[in-house]
């Protein structure tokens, strides 16, 4: 069977261009001229199994972080998500409480981002539980960040911190789940719930995407969600660069270095290259602008990083104590 | 479980009101105000053992049919569909050519109708195949066709005629095939194999459903996917009506009349109040304007046929030779 990467290339060499469509299929979401404005379109699909478990979550969280993860990509491209589409396939056991939580947790988030819920459609599975959540919405006329922007000299941001999605992961792969009976109340248990509540109740970075792209701060803008490194990735594909990470200089969780500190065995420097469904932003800059960013960052109460910088080329590299070596791609890997 | 329409009246429930939004939730699709135009967009599921059945279609005809019925339901609201999204979440080990065959069979039935493929997304599935198709158009500001305006009085009309898909998946459940060897050449053997292609590859009524809107011939619509009885009790419940249905009038598919007089044991009026995924448009119409709906089936050419009327009271009812009797929904029930 072939990649995601490897489907998704094969549809996009497939589809016909339309002067409507400002980005199609490769990016975040797509961009239309729609009336007399720019309309913003994505969609998320989930599976049962591949990405959550229902013994992991509340089926509201579910829901929850179904909808979060199609809202980061609106963020990602710096617009405003304004409905929502959901479908939702079922097992046949599915029981009615599982059903209204999942829906509650649906909800809840497209309220606090501002997103109507109009239609969708559902269907009995013969396998696993699968949502798949559309949005549409708006963006500034010719504001929205591609990820193909990027270029020589820009500078490589990251908004908040890495690392502790795929630390929660790990947790819940352990036994460990929110408010379980193993998350004592210590420094180290709340590091742990901090963790796998990072993993399973995501929080898009709407308003700082919105703030990014409204300021003309980003020149070229992606989420995190398959990894920092590989989402990196994405973005000097489509720009046709190259890029150096400065390994020191990548925010690290709190919880992981906690974890660390305490004995667990981990590698926060691997853990923030690859840990996905991080929902940060990752974005490049001109070195100009960048002052601006430290503003931002205050207004908005959430540190915005510089890790690296775009060079010639076509490889990402990682400068660790002065020394540089290659990274390939070491995303996140959905598993069945 | 819950029923499918009780999962969706919960949604329904629990959505806010949007002043954007002029029809949302409980209708073949959401309409929305947006830039100035009036934006058309809704969703369609299909899951593999459920919707189809890989052995009975080629993949290019599973793709065919999931873009065609959610094209059926921008038709239904007499939109024009202009952008589509994809998911796919595929079982490990689909063969790169069921995944191209698939996406070729999306693009070209997109590409029949003026629709761009934007975006998407794709899965692992550790269980079925599984294909989300979202669409988004438009249609003339405040001339959508709702499924809540039908009114006393007004004559009920179907396009095309019905009983084929039904008898379509009959056959494909005896193992008949598209080009099989139990399809022979002889008139039962061409019968077979138009009620199989009208089950397999429907086409969207999409023409027909613009010009009923242009010509503001319609006061309801709804296209049949449920099955005749089912999706007029749709808009009877919406429209808070009654409806008397005559069983004569009805008009049955040649290939369901053709096999029923060679001796297959079918009753052709079951099958065609019952036969869903048929995306013919089922319609009402102010009797003032009917007549112009003669004009307009010729200028198609597709028959469309007045079958009852709108009544007072709660009920459906079939008038057979004089009698009256009461009609539940009896709709299409996708198997596990």
């Amino acid at each position: 069977m072939p990649t995601e990467s490897e489907i998704i290339s094969k549809i996009r060499a497939r589809a016909r261009p339309n002067q409507q469509v400002i980005a199609g299929i490769g990016d975040d979401a797509a961009v239309i001229r729609f009336g007399g404005k720019c309309l913003i379109a994505c969609c998320d699909l989930v599976v049962e199994g591949v990405h959550f478990r229902t013994q992991w979550a509340a089926p509201g969280l579910i829901g929850h972080k179904a909808l979060a993860a199609t809202i980061s990509d609106v963020a990602a491209m710096g617009g405003s998500p304004k409905f929502a589409m959901v479908s939702l396939a079922l097992p046949r056991a599915t029981p009615a409480e599982f059903i209204e939580g999942l829906i509650e947790g649906i909800f809840e988030v497209a309220e606090s981002y501002g997103v109507s819920i109009i239609g969708g459609d559902t269907s009995i599975s013969p396998g696993p539980l699968l949502i798949d959540t559309s949005l549409i919405g708006e963006c500034e006329s010719e504001r929205a960040i591609r990820r193909s922007g990027a270029r020589v000299g820009d500078v490589i941001f990251v908004t908040g911190s890495l690392g502790a999605s795929a630390l929660g992961l790990l947790l819940l792969e352990q036994g460990y789940r929110l408010g379980g009976e193993l998350i004592e109340e210590s420094p180290i248990g709340r590091a742990r719930h901090q963790a796998i509540k990072r993993h399973l109740m995501p929080e898009p970075r709407l308003r700082e995407g919105q703030m990014i792209a409204r300021a003309g701060l980003a020149s070229a803008m992606i989420d995190i969600s398959d990894g920092l490194s590989t989402d990196l990735w994405h973005i000097l594909d489509e720009s046709g660069q190259g890029a150096i990470l400065h390994a020191d200089a990548i925010p690290i969780a709190e919880a992981v270095a906690a974890l660390q500190a305490s004995g667990f065995a981990v590698d926060p420097l691997q853990l923030a290259l690859s840990s996905g469904e991080e929902y940060e932003l990752l974005f490049t800059c001109h070195p100009e602008d960048c002052s601006r960013l430290s503003e931002l960052s205050s207004a908005l109460s959430v540190p915005i990083t510089a890790i690296g910088q775009i060079v010639p080329g076509k490889s990402l590299q990682l400068e660790r104590g002065g020394a540089l070596e290659e990274v390939s791609p070491c995303g996140y890997e959905h598993r069945i």
